[in-house]
């Protein structure tokens, strides 16, 4: 008889991304993708989307250099949470626990394999609205920003990998997560892969690095859910000369209708235009794509994607003389 | 601590209705709403959206009156589908065991408590698409259709019962659904709640029967994610003398955008415009809606809903000289 | 042979509203609807949307009660200006030169039969964006706004008159205008008629008042061109407790996909959600609308119209004991 | 004082394209595009947009190469024909009279300077629904097709010239076109230019060719107006094989939201998904593109056009050994 699931992972609660200019970067989020600005503590800001429901699902930390701070998870249980502790534990991968954190409640970390740095948690502060922001729309945490193309919610981060499969295997096996799609090798190893614990398509992908550098950030993604916020958005990203790398275009992986835009830190950031495919079906065959099939992976339809797309992400890194492929 | 969610049941696998013009209503569905015949068998025809993957999830079956034939879950896993058998054998609510049907193997059939007749799988079988069907969209089951507008998949079910908790309940305890938003009256009964098993607002909704009847159906729904769709649909609708009850409009509750058709065998099917919002949150708080918040729940903008919405179900009934409200 | 059409009206050129809150008003069209503020001098509020060229296209006076100021439209030369002005004199409702105001140049004044204040002119002040404002766009005179939901250009204006026909032919014989399409009675005589002098399906409309009054704005229109905007603008306007009078909706007359609102100070305004289809046949005929036709003339799908809708005018006026049809 | 605008030509009234293989074409524009078919004649099949007024807007000729037939303008009156007649006459360009053709009386032909025929007509005939045909939606012609993603009306043609001044002079001078856009070259020579005779942006564009090739077509354009239909068109496109040469994507000029396929038999079409921006200021100043504003005018957002978009004509011709810029 198969294995049952793991339902233990419930979602994506919230990503802290590097920035060297925070300003600007909070400027961006907020007056061009309408977002909230929760709180200021130390080197970091915390925002939210309109329809995040959370105190917060981006942070925003001086550094340096752009990247990625770390991803944290929400179990579906206290339960849940002890569970994929010890998974993660045995994986040897575990980092401790923390007492709590601006925002949420005591939450377990560690990294994958290639060093990016997550977190797994249970409790979490909720947002509330103040009398100005609240809406008579009971289900909405708060009203529709009046400021720029407002996102609606966190979607999924994408990150590169030197080894693509061993950290896959590591979401699968520690954590609970589907494979639902992957780009594959003519030797069948992994060169990209869309993993989720729900039924979006994707929450996180891992891609390999074509600098085969550790731990960087590819992107963060915000969803609008409506294709002509993308045509919006990219009015006003134009105009104020913010560089659109790709799209709007809708990807064969995924169906994501998608727009990459470089936030002023030097971070990717997608905004997604429409809800692609949900998988509901509890056995789903994951999607491979390879060989021929390939020519529709990548684009389905619309703008392509530039060569950057393969080789940049946060921390920037000079591509190698003899670039690992 | 807090009990574990139950994750049972998967999805939302078909629904059968009953039609006294099968004929017209597979026109329908077919030419108007893009859909695809499956197969046909005794008074029965099965019917897909080009996004479903399994065999069907419509079935039309002759029969004097509309209504609701059945609803069928899939669950989690074979190990889910013993769990919840044995549940809804303790309620005495089951039926017992089918060892199949066209597109499916083994069901457990039971009522709700009202007596809408549902079954819950766990073995399907997927739709294949012929030669001129196949697409190189991989994570696409079929070309979408040159026909109609086509719908993308089946999205979820409305049922009238004579009393709204007593089945809410059932469905809760017995299946797992959770609770995402209800409408009270002023002592706190269930006016109507919309439950589901996954992120979406709702698979199931059930609404008070304002004619007192019981196990009618109030409609079935099919999801299109766009709302342009719903604009173009409309036109095809109007132009070809269907009624269009009411939408294009946006509920407050589940914020689905919608349009409502009466199909020619007098069935309501709802279409949904965009993807409403979803439920990752796994401590999620029933939204409730009374008093003076309900001037927004049932419409937050768009076409209002006719008193009719209110009392039309099928079997269609006449309103009692002293309707029960 | 047949008689030549008349190509000396150009277009809408800009509108004046009366608004006993002129504060209140000049909000909403600035918060909600995107729109600029070009000027203030005495009582009156300068406005303009992004895409309109001129200076303004919109003047909010400070009155009493709410209404229609006046409407101006631009002729084709100076030579068009002068012929249009001999026609008008010869009707007897032209009432003078005005050497120039606010953002054009000399205007010639006139009334309707029913009394609405009209000008024609030809030297207008084009509008010139600060630093700011300039975009890269060469098409457009200044970036799309960064608040609200931006309207894109002034649209129509659509008035009340207690006698319909007259003034319909005065616009068509004085001015030239086309009857692009007109509802009817059963003895043909005009309910309503939609007249323009360029492609667009209407630049000015009449509609018999149902009250019997004369002179009263019925509403005056912004462009979008894009439904999705309708859609948002929606949430704006339900959040921040402006009142929906109609709509998202599609007009059969125009095949207008409409919004109609209340602003502050009372008056209609409607938002233009599409193209509608435009006329670029000279030899159009008008499209008539009665009897049994009439189903679809008001509403081809979409939210409905309220009875309101056909009484409500500014100034506002009550409904008298025995109304007039 | 000014010149009085010329307003004798209407606008486009059909296009011919030659195709080798008429068939297919006729499969795609009807099965794909969603046009009906009006005639058969000779080795032409005639067809029409279901909101195209007339008896065809385009007509499919058979032919060895793929290329342009004509272009045919409808004059606004029968002495506006007259008078261009005698305006094109002087230039030397006039070929004479036809009696009528199919869907068509009397019709003056001539060429452009580069060698593109075209005529000018003022009797048409009219499409006339049969039953099945007929809609309650009194100012369209007929139903809305179920077939594809049907295309709304003929919107504009694009043809290469040698030489694009001596071109743009022709139809400014002898037809009254008014040039809305340009493209310049350094020493301020036309690369290319948008004009129209009416409100829309451009009817007519001409653009150098880059291989110095006489009287090629670059594209004709169909209207659908909703974005959404380009995203739907382009699901159909790519899923049966069709080449989608770019886009979705804006244009900076005209600000199309467009999409470029290449029909079965060679020829380029645009859809074209909004409204772009009209003219209806009867004192527009041309948009001049030049130098750096360059960067913005072919793309404003989305699809980059590929080096075949400025080469591939028909009749297709190879690029010369040393290229013509």
């Amino acid at each position: 008889m198969m294995k049952e699931p793991i339902f233990d992972v419930a979602h994506l609660a919230h990503i802290e991304i590097y920035s060297p200019k925070v300003e600007e970067s909070v400027w961006f989020f907020k007056e061009i993708l309408g977002m909230e600005e929760s709180h200021r503590q130390g080197d970091s800001v915390y925002m939210r989307a309109y329809e995040d429901f959370y105190h917060h699902t981006l942070i925003i930390t001086q550094n340096e250099e752009a990247g990625l701070g770390h991803v944290a998870w929400r179990a579906t249980s206290p339960q849940a949470l002890e569970r994929r502790v010890l998974e993660i534990e045995a994986t040897g991968y575990g980092t401790g626990w923390i007492e709590g954190d601006v925002g949420h409640g005591p939450a377990y970390q560690f990294t994958t394999p290639d060093g990016h740095k997550m977190e797994i948690l249970w409790e979490v502060e909720y947002f509330k609205p103040n009398e100005e922001q609240a809406t008579p729309l009971l289900n909405r945490p708060q009203k529709r920003p009046r400021r720029g193309v407002p996102v609606r919610r966190l979607d999924h981060v994408n990150v590169l990998a030197k080894e693509t499969n061993k950290n896959v295997e590591f979401l699968e096996n520690a954590l609970g997560f589907k494979v639902r799609e992957r780009i594959l090798n003519d030797d069948n190893t992994d060169v990209a892969a869309w993993l989720s614990s729900n039924s979006l398509v994707h929450e996180v992908a891992i891609m390999g690095d074509a600098l085969a550098e550790k731990g960087r950030l590819h992107h963060i993604c915000y969803w609008y859910g409506y294709p002509q916020h993308l045509m919006d958005v990219s009015e006003l990203l134009v105009e104020h000369g913010y560089k659109i790398e790709a799209g709007p275009g809708k990807h064969g992986v995924s169906q994501a209708y998608f727009l990459y835009v470089i936030e002023p830190g030097g971070n990717r950031v997608e905004l997604f235009g429409d809800t692609g495919y949900q998988v509901f079906d509890p056995d789903w065959k994951t999607v491979e794509w390879k060989g021929k099939d390939l020519e529709h992976a990548i684009i389905w339809y619309g703008s392509n994607l530039p060569q950057e797309f393969f080789e940049y992400g946060t921390p920037v890194r000079k591509k190698a003389a003899a670039p690992i492929k």
